[in-house]
């Protein structure tokens, strides 16, 4: 529990960066090695290192070299943790809004039905 | 465009604390008040009030007085962008392995398949 809490924690953290985020979101149309990562980026290589640090280290992103290239991946089980808590935070407030909305069927009187005119 | 990556990085930053992210469990089930929002945690008041100032500062919790009685909700909305965000990247990681896989039944040739022998 403490250990999938800190997964989030550290996947959340490494989230809350736009220049992290756009990383994470050109990996998720598909891998790219280090330098096509930093290609669109605004910023210097060591820069780009840094962030890709901080999503390895958040289990977010995989990185593995083969020769002179580092290829970078999305791991999608760790990106699944994520979708987890936030589909289940919906879900909670989507079945309270169900259970609301039926009893309100349930139990239509409005206070202008007892009205006494 | 600057804006909404704003909200992003303070959702995100916002969820990447366990305390923080009880607290939003719990409103995901129900408004309550910040006594009820408390309760539950081993924290004093005064670590509870400033975890919830980070969670308003974020738009994801919004609070409301009424008389002495605090009461907080979750933002469905301002979640809403969070859950937009990720929802966009399993999109895309799905429509690539779709690709992939369409382009495995068109191109059947496997390696074996060419044996010389």
């Amino acid at each position: 529990m403490l250990n999938h809490s800190d997964t989030l924690d550290r996947a959340f953290q490494a989230l809350a960066d736009p220049s992290r985020r756009a990383m994470v979101e050109r990996l998720a149309r598909g891998p790219a090695s280090v330098s096509e990562l930093a290609a669109p980026l605004a910023m210097t290589m060591a820069a780009v290192l840094q962030h890709l640090r901080v999503l390895e280290a958040s289990g977010l992103v995989t990185t593995a070299k083969q020769g002179r290239v580092r290829t970078c991946a999305v791991d999608v089980e760790a990106f699944g943790a994520v979708q987890s808590w936030i589909d289940a935070r919906r879900r909670e407030w989507e079945s309270r809004l169900d259970r609301l909305t039926r009893h309100l069927i349930d139990h239509p009187e409005m206070p202008s039905r007892k009205d006494p005119k």
